[in-house]
């Protein structure tokens, strides 16, 4: 019996998205540097749900009615914030079992965007097996999105997608023609090697350390830190309970 | 004295491009498969300029003026059309000292896009050192535009920005820590270690195969066959004169 296999495709930009967008397939959204790894972060610290928010005009009406804010724009938060957009933020006594609303420069603006596709995956290096794990066993096409650098191509966020794609094609479940799971793979064997090293190409690491907020860096090109996977439910996003 | 280093970009998708784009700043073109490879090639074959136009209408119209026409759609040439999109096409014979109108799937588009910008010049691996060798000496800030497949990006294209960032960041004269421009970088790495092997990654290569149109690869991914740098003047490609 030949078994069909389910395809991958990696979009590099939250801009060229909708190119790629299908309500019939998964979409995988990660932004390493900072916001899907703090998002898995405050899952592993016991927050209850998210509540990602496009605009920071949003994010403060919230304010108003008693939510914790995370917000980020350029890597600073904004006065009315609670927590910026550091995962070390989403430490266990402020958040557990609370919620919070969360707007950041791109990552959030990616969830968004791919709000009505059959599945939202919030993914990072910190997840990353948990998340092979699921899509292997869903067996769906997925898409991963890139939330990007103001919809510019991201390096270290392509370099997750090319981890990821090689994870699940090595299951034997996926397959690709895409160029840009190609050119994603060859990318994360290249930093592989040296992880370490291969972080001072990305542009975000030099940002980050200009804020004095590459603190971070190390814990987010970390793997498997957890195996919680946040997914997107209408407007929130929950821990996935199998 | 410390001199100023141009700066370098490359950007992977046409619809990206606006975010990108400068008049300040010299756009470099490539579709490597094949249409900026087939402008090379025309004008090392005597063609005397050449009108990139976007839709297929405005080609046809041409044609009822007496112009030659060369034009492809998803590889395919039109019925009205005298020459599709391969470089072979365009031998001495049929277009020394003609006018051609050319419209393509995503290398002409590109084209259009860039039409403001300082300077712009079209490239492809069969005049990447004349390319190279322009940018230095002209040493002004270069963005290297991808034309990829119908906004998507293209592994080829951005091979090709790898080589051609590579050299002229060798030069001393330019710099860059943009995410593409390393990206592209590690890529060409990668490719040039053997470009026979490294083609079958190519989404394009196995379109054109398809179509029994992959003659042409080999003769693509091959480097300075030509020293003639195409560039646009107004509406129009022609040679540029030193």
């Amino acid at each position: 019996m030949i078994m069909n296999k389910s395809y991958v495709e990696v979009c590099f930009s939250p801009a060229l998205y909708p190119l790629y967008h299908s309500k019939e397939k998964i979409t995988v959204v990660t932004d390493v540097f900072r916001a899907t790894t703090a998002i898995c972060t405050a899952f592993e610290n016991g927050v209850d749900r998210i509540i990602p928010v496009a605009s920071l005009n949003e994010a403060e009406s919230y304010k108003c009615e008693g939510y914790l804010i995370a917000a980020e724009r350029d890597g600073i938060k904004p006065p009315f914030a609670d927590f910026g957009n550091s995962p070390y933020n989403f430490m266990r006594e402020n958040i557990k079992d609370k919620t919070i609303v969360y707007s950041t420069t791109n990552g959030t603006q990616a969830i968004k965007k791919a709000a009505d596709a059959k599945m939202v995956v919030i993914a990072a290096f910190i997840n990353i097996s948990a998340v092979a794990d699921l899509l292997v066993k869903l067996n769906e096409d997925v898409i991963v999105l890139c939330a990007g650098w103001k919809d510019r191509f991201s390096l270290e966020d392509s370099v997750f997608c090319g981890a990821l794609s090689e994870m699940i094609i090595k299951s034997g479940k996926f397959s690709s023609k895409c160029d840009s799971v190609n050119a994603a793979i060859d990318l994360w064997k290249e930093a592989e090697k040296d992880i370490n090293d291969y972080k001072t190409k990305f542009a975000h690491t030099h940002r980050l350390k200009k804020l004095m907020l590459d603190d971070v860096i190390e814990y987010c090109l970390s793997l498997d830190k957890t195996s919680i996977i946040p997914v997107l439910d209408g407007d929130t996003i929950v821990k996935y309970e199998k």
